[in-house]
């Protein structure tokens, strides 16, 4: 087994991909991290927003919160009859494109890929800021851990799905289980004390209200609560992963990620309120995280404390995760359509789409080092894509049950349609919330991205028109090529070349150069070393032809010799024979000159299909 | 006439080699600037080194100047022998290599070859480093001046000898016209005042002697005013340079370069003594140059000093042209020899040594930046390589003699003799003063460039080994090869590739990799398009051969394939067909798999000399 095997792991067979599909339990690390992970940001920057309400503040998250709940059991109805209706996976730019046309798939398709790349540079980032506030001294390495993690998610993900649970299971559900533990002995606290309980640690104290609420306010913490929503639509776009029934798996799934999220996000508001647990200023020093406040609220800061803090931060950190499974299905769906380069299609040694993971670490890892590895100045442009997406998404099943017909129609119609209405609203809050914060720059680079990708579609159809032929072969005129082989002095390597040509072909050219060196020795050394022989076998010589160089260029006679050549034989193909000497080690390579390349890049320049370069290689 | 012709000259034809010959009058432009131009900093770097002597130190400037003079004498002597006895140029590497071993000359010519870059260097730096003390404004667009100067030199050279001269004439002529009219003047002045004449503007007051004069401050003195002797080797180098009859035409041009060079440096000795002139401390404020203080004190600061010290520092920057005119010819010499890459025998289109000016100029602007265009701290290392070169060609002349024997051998050995031991001494002499200040710099470097050069032939003379063939051309088994054509889907590029191979041999196989294909669809379509007429035409249709590939490999399966194959055929070679998309734009490359690049990579690594891989382009 070679050291590279061990990394990434042996390749795996075509046939062996049944082995690599999942069920829900193991769904939930693939998939379900971005979501889940919501949990611990999602409430963080709502609250964080209501800072200046104070106390008052406080009670404004519940209403919120269930809101947000609400719109994340329409969105979780909508996508259980997406995955009914495409059991190869209906992720938002299959359901887009085919119901609402290939314009509308793009613009998913695009949002889509832009909050991919975000949730991947905006979860190993988050999960890297709360390590470093933890260690200051960790500070400077901010962007090497960063990118340390990156690497480590990409290798487990080079290795497969399977390989990729293994790793993450134990976080993914220590978290689950942590999390669940605390809301649920903080509310049997809570409904024991009468809705008062005393916190073991009390959190710190929340000044009086410093402003008054407004409308404008609520909505923008409507619209940051949201950004707990991205990531629901990644089950439905990963039905294919599923061991069958691959759907029920993939609903079973989906339900269990959003039962636990809209437990969360319940029991984190309910809490904080019972508790009176306000964000605190991430700019001050005293700063301190609301899940950290409310874990030390209802469990003191014993060992549990310590271990539910960092399956946090682990959790945080792998939400990235979730990019890694869709991100690459998302593009091979769109390269399918030859709206993107056809290397997404390639399935890799462990039957990922391995082009679509490299294209999404670049990404994050241009994000990562542009942004020094503190990414939160992208989170305002985090929900926009994903909200997009759901609400094309949405429509576009609306749509389909249309065309579709049917038992059942209206109703499904319904569901998809208030589902369709909810994102749409949500997007509209979100975008008007969040355009002068940076929502903006994602205006700019969803159709930068729409165009490139209609302009990757014009050249494969363009390819396609030139290369497709509805015909039998022609056999007509399969004469032997010309072969033209330039020729300097006597050596091994001429031999060998001229020996190819005239193993290809019957019609043979020596032609040589004479810049500086004296041409009747050429001409002798060819009457004794090739005429003669090849007389005495009896055998056609070829035509030993002079191009004279009064200015010592070597290329431009040649290539103007065979172009002339080229125009004199309209029924032969021109072969050009070229000796290439293949160095043994690269410092080799200045140490001989570079004209038999240069000569193939001016041949292939000139765009003559008729003309063919053989390289003839001589290994030193 | 293109904009490239504008810039560099049209090319010159090998047969207008005559006319771009040159006499002794434009030999001093070309190979003259390095040597006179130490006029202006040989007698400045010694009297520097004098200045803590006060006026004590003035007085020691004449002998120190004629012990130079004495010196230079005996190096002219010996190099007019050189001339004679090498018609073709002979540098110290020719000489060196010739009568004293390769080691010895590949010593010359590293020494030499690292003396030519640091002269263009320190030249053009000590040119613009006057121009910046006279207008402190340029100071911050020092490396910018300098390189522009560089660039401006390297334009002009590679437009050939001829317009060289042309562009140089001028300032050289008016550097010697002015700077002999100051010496005449002068000279007059003080024999008329009894040996006392009256400044007309008086230099700075010089202080009375601070410390002793001790012999190891003589001896530094001595070596630096020896960098005043760097260039003298360059007209032997060059003789080839010059019309018929070329060794008298440069013995003249060396003649007038030397008479000129021991008229500055007897006469700059003798004024300042007579004006009592001496150093400023170059880091001090009231700086002023030697030069500077002895044209004002002759003429005053009229309208003919701002000419002169005009003509000086044209002329400083302008030195760096003896190692354009020199340099190509000695890396043309050692490459003939196989010492360093061909590419250096290659005669440009304006029949110059083209690589040779490309790698002075590369080395130049690598040290120009790296030293940010200050390149004082080179100085130390500037005269080592210089009488290195001078020792070795003259010990190399005293063998060259004794060899010859007959009439006149005696008196030529000994004249070559005195130059060797002369040349010798002094090169302990400046590498002891100077070891410490760098010197050190050039031990290293010269022995690494020696090796670098070995290495380099023994390349050569492995691949001489390799390819030599004293045998007529091997005219048995001249069958057509076996080629293997990769096939896909049946497209215009897989006709144009299967009519190729057929047209080169009746041996023809397509290949299909079945990754995840059906090859129930590629095997109907065979038949359908590519068996059956070719049947119909009666002809031999080519095998196709289904590779399996369970992993997904595309590559792989098909280089074991053509490799088992290579081994069944013994007395076949094997071609493979490759088509290659070639794609209009750069950006379309990777909308592209590029396999077809990576198996012709895969295939020439195997060094198997008997498969040949033919591309065969097809153009979008």
């Amino acid at each position: 087994m070679s050291f590279f095997d061990l990394v990434v792991g042996k390749p795996l067979a075509t046939s062996e991909e049944r082995a690599e599909q999942i069920g829900p339990i193991a769904g939930i690390p693939v998939f379900g991290l971005d979501a889940l992970s919501s949990a611990a940001y999602g409430p963080e920057a709502a609250l964080t927003l209501l800072i200046p309400l104070g106390l008052a503040g406080i009670a404004h998250i519940v209403p919120i919160s269930f809101a947000i709940i609400l719109l994340l059991a329409i969105v979780y109805f909508s996508y259980c009859q997406t995955i009914d209706a495409y059991p190869h996976g209906g992720g938002s730019y299959t359901v887009a494109s085919e119901n609402l046309g290939e314009k509308a798939g793009l613009l998913a398709a695009s949002a889509l890929m832009i909050d991919y790349v975000l949730n991947a540079a905006v979860g190993i980032s988050a999960g890297v800021g709360s390590l470093v506030s933890a260690f200051p001294r960790l500070l400077p390495h901010t962007l090497a851990l960063c990118l340390g993690i990156l690497l480590i998610l990409t290798l487990i993900n080079m290795r497969g799905i399977k390989d990729t649970v293994t790793a993450f299971l134990v976080p993914t559900y220590l978290f689950i289980g942590t999390l669940l533990f605390v809301i649920i002995v903080g509310a049997f606290r809570a409904v024991a004390a009468g809705g008062h309980p005393v916190p073991l640690i009390a959190p710190p104290h929340v000044p009086a209200s410093i402003s008054l609420v407004t409308l404008w306010l609520l909505l923008k913490v409507f619209a940051s609560g949201c950004t707990a929503m991205t990531g629901v639509e990644a089950v439905s776009n990963g039905v294919n992963a599923f061991r069958p029934p691959a759907q029920k798996n993939a609903k079973r799934t989906l339900t269990i990620i959003i039962v636990l999220l809209m437990t969360f996000l319940a029991g984190i508001a309910l809490l904080c309120r019972a508790y009176s647990i306000a964000a605190t200023d991430p700019n001050s020093p005293g700063y301190q995280s609301v899940l950290s406040q409310l874990v030390s609220s209802v469990m003191g800061r014993g060992w549990f404390y310590y271990v539910t803090i960092a399956s946090i931060l682990a959790v945080l950190a792998l939400s990235a995760n979730t990019s890694y499974a869709d991100f690459p299905r998302l593009t091979r769906a769109v390269a399918l359509r030859n709206y993107l380069p056809h290397v997404f299609n390639i399935r890799g040694r462990r039957l990922l789409y391995s082009y679509g993971i490299y294209a999404l670490v670049g990404f994050t890892a241009f994000l990562l080092i542009i942004f020094g590895g503190v990414t939160d100045r992208l989170i305002p442009l985090f929900a926009i894509g994903a909200f997009l997406a759901f609400t094309l998404s949405q429509a576009g099943m609306v749509m389909h049950w249309k065309r579709q017909g049917g038992k059942g129609t209206r109703h499904r119609m319904i569901i998809n349609g208030i589902g369709a209405t909810a994102t749409g609203i949500t997007l509209l809050v979100v975008l008007v919330a969040k355009f002068t914060q940076g929502a903006w720059i994602t205006a700019i680079i969803v159709p930068g991205l729409m165009i490139t990708m209609s302009a990757v579609k014009r050249h494969y159809d363009g390819v396609a028109r030139d290369v497709v032929i509805d015909r039998p072969m022609r056999v007509d005129n399969l004469n032997g090529p010309l072969v033209i082989v330039p020729m300097d002095r006597w050596t091994r390597i001429s031999e060998k070349g001229l020996r190819f040509a005239m193993k290809l072909s019957d019609q043979v050219q020596a032609v040589h150069v004479d810049a500086e060196e004296g041409w009747e020795e050429i001409e002798h050394n060819w009457q004794r070393n090739v005429a003669a022989p090849l007389n005495q076998a009896g055998r056609q010589v070829p035509a030993l032809i002079f191009l004279n160089s009064p200015y010592r260029f070597v290329l431009m006679p040649l290539v103007e010799y065979i172009e002339k050549v080229e125009k004199e034989q309209p029924d032969r193909q021109i072969a050009v024979l070229i000796p290439e000497l293949i160095v043994k080690h690269w410092w080799q390579t200045p140490l001989h000159n570079q004209r038999s390349q240069l000569l193939k890049l001016l041949l292939l320049m000139r765009g003559n299909q008729r003309i063919i370069v053989i390289n003839i290689p001589w290994y030193l």
